[in-house]
This record gives C-alpha cells, structure tokens and sequence, in this order.
C-alpha cells in the first residue's frame, strides 16, 4: 500500500504539514470516538483548520476515513522496535510480541484506531473501505512473512514452513486478541493469541530441542 | 450472560414472537448494513410491526442493540454440531473448527451480525454494549474451557495444560480469523487461525505420539 500523498501531486512542505495535522486529529478523536462518533466538523476543530482547509485536502469524510485507513496500514501495528519486517529470529518475535502486549497494558486495553478496530467499524458498511483495510492486512501480512523468511533462510525454520499461514497465523493472532482484550478490558486474551501463535511457530523450528 | 427475555415478566407467547421477530430482523439487517446502517424504522418495517409495537419491547435503539448483543451471545459462534461447550475430543475440535470455516466459505467470507463483528463496531463507541459484549466473550470462553476440562479428565490433555489460556487462544483465533477473512474475502486467515490454535492445543496433549 502506497501513501496516499504520493497521489496529491504539487503539496508544498506547509501543505503536508496541515494535511498531516488533519489525519492526526482524525485518529486521535476515532481511537476516542469510533468512526461514528467523529464527525469531519470535530476533526476540523481539533486541528484548528478552517472549513476551506479541511475541504482543500479531504473533500468528504469518506476519503478523510480512506486516507486514515492507508496512513495506519503504512504505520506499524506495534510501533517502536523492533520492526515488523525484520523479526529474523524467534527472540525478535517474542520481543515484538512483549511490545504489543506492553503497549496495550500501558494504554489500560482501550481501543485505538487501529485497522482492526477500523476494519470491525467499517467493513460491513463500505467496500471502499474493506478494499483498503484488506490491502492494509496484506501488506502487514506480507511484513510478517518476510521476516519468517530471513528465519527460513539463516536456518531457523524447516525449509517446508508454510510462511504464508504461519504469518497469517500471527497476524489473526495479534488482531484477534486485541480485539478481545479491548472488549474485555484486559489483558490476557492478546497474551494467550501471542504466545499460542508464536508456539505454533516454533513448532517448525529446524532446531527442535 | 442470561437471556433479557428473563428480565421482562409477563409476556405472552405471541409477544414472545413479536419480540423474536423484531430481533431476528435486527440481526439480518446488521449483518448487511452494520448497527450504523441500521436504524430502528428499518427494524421496524422489516420486522412488519407497528411503531407503537417495536417501541413497547424496545424503547431505543440501544436497547434494541443490546438485546441483539445478548441473543447473539447466547447463541453458538458456530451454529449447528458439535456444540461449543461439549468438544470433548481432539475429533471434535476439529470438527468445530472446520464447521466454522465451511460455515464462511458458504457465506462467501462475508460479514454477519456476530458477537466479533458487534465488538469490532460497538466497542470503542459505548460502554453498556461493550460490558455486554465481553459478558458474551466471558459465556464462550467458559464453554469452551469446559470443553477442555472434559479433555484433560478424559486424559485427553495434560494435567498441567492450562485451560484458561488454552480457551482464550482458540476463541481469539476465531475471532481473529474471522475479521480477517471477511475484511480479505479470503478464507486462508481463519483456516490458518484455528490451524494454528488447535495445532497449539494438541501440544498438550497427554499422548505425544
């Protein structure tokens, strides 16, 4: 998935900054708020822009939630290190996994605006929609499987690991437990999910102790 | 999670219909459109009910959604057999695993007004439907941690295996699995899922042939 500035052609640095600030608004009062719940006069508001300027960038609260969607499918579902495209070892993956589970700990399981909270609000309701947020798991997905790759390809996972399910395994893990613990107000569902993924793939660890 | 026809004394077998008929045209109309899409009137006309009649069983629309979220709760996740709470067996997991995934492909991966999908849209928005969306979470995972316990009673699973975690692996896997495969259309992601959750389940098994 490609940003979607790189499709607005001519945006000077001031440009980018307003624009910049809007999405950030956007995400900051839907992690809040749901979709629903924010209106495109709240996010105007709480990025101090005028209606002319909102209008300039996003035309409709469809393509301000559009580009929402494409700017978290760019992000990394668990920010920080290490980086979900080069996870090389199962130390790496546990590391990851402790940063995911830490950060919702630290942010008392609340829900964010995250593209599994975003694909549960929206992809029932517009297609549009579904066909960014699938694009955005793809992407993730495909993150994932490159860095089981590197793990295949230094010796750490049998070389007929099924890359494309373990890293979907991961990745309906991570979104599946966070769910749950959002919902639930707690922890342990996303810990269960983690470690139950990672289990399964150190099952095909070539180095079976 | 108790049914909230308990909580309405006095109502008649033919109110009884009524209000299952309004309920069972909610649920239709959610999984098609989402709880947003959805408004009362709609309920109301599908349902083929006066306005006078849906307003005396629910008087808003948040109480007709939290009846929605209730019933779905007390339902199966996967309807039909095995049922959740008696997968007694190795067998019979996976039976229920693969009953969920045909029941997806059959709908052409599409979304449906499940309890996932509930929470996915309601969650971050109000908290009465989010406590009773993890009510309905708690009631499933109870079941299948029942399911569980009947295991390692049997032998089945390992003294030592611990089923609160075991549970909560399998119905984040489900649910997990289940929002990516209808945000993709793509039945891989809750086939890897469960594969992934029950391959973790058998690594307690009591017979490690």
């Amino acid at each position: 998935m490609t940003d979607t500035t790189a499709r607005i052609p001519k945006l000077t640095r001031k440009g980018q900054a307003t624009r910049d600030r809007i999405l950030q608004a956007a995400v900051e009062l839907i992690a809040e708020r749901g979709v629903v719940g924010t209106s495109t006069e709240d996010v105007r508001k709480a990025a101090r822009v005028s209606g002319s300027q909102i209008y300039h960038y996003f035309d409709s609260k469809q393509a301000l939630i559009r580009a929402v969607i494409t700017r978290q499918a760019d992000a990394e579902p668990v920010p920080g290190r290490p980086m979900m495209g080069a996870l090389d070892c199962f130390d790496a993956l546990r590391a990851w996994a402790d940063a995911a589970i830490q950060r919702q700990e630290e942010n008392g399981c609340r829900g964010e605006c995250s593209l599994g909270s975003l694909a549960g609000e929206l992809g029932a309701a517009d297609e549009d929609s579904r066909q960014d947020l699938s694009n955005g798991f793809l992407r993730w997905q495909g993150l994932l499987e490159q860095s089981l790759r590197a793990m295949r390809d230094r010796g750490d996972l049998r070389p007929d690991a099924d890359l494309g399910e373990l890293s979907l395994a991961l990745l309906t893990a991570l979104q599946g437990g966070t769910l749950l613990t959002q919902t639930m107000r707690d922890i342990r569902p996303l810990r269960a999910a983690l470690n139950a993924a990672l289990s399964y793939i150190h099952s095909f660890a070539a180095d079976q102790r």
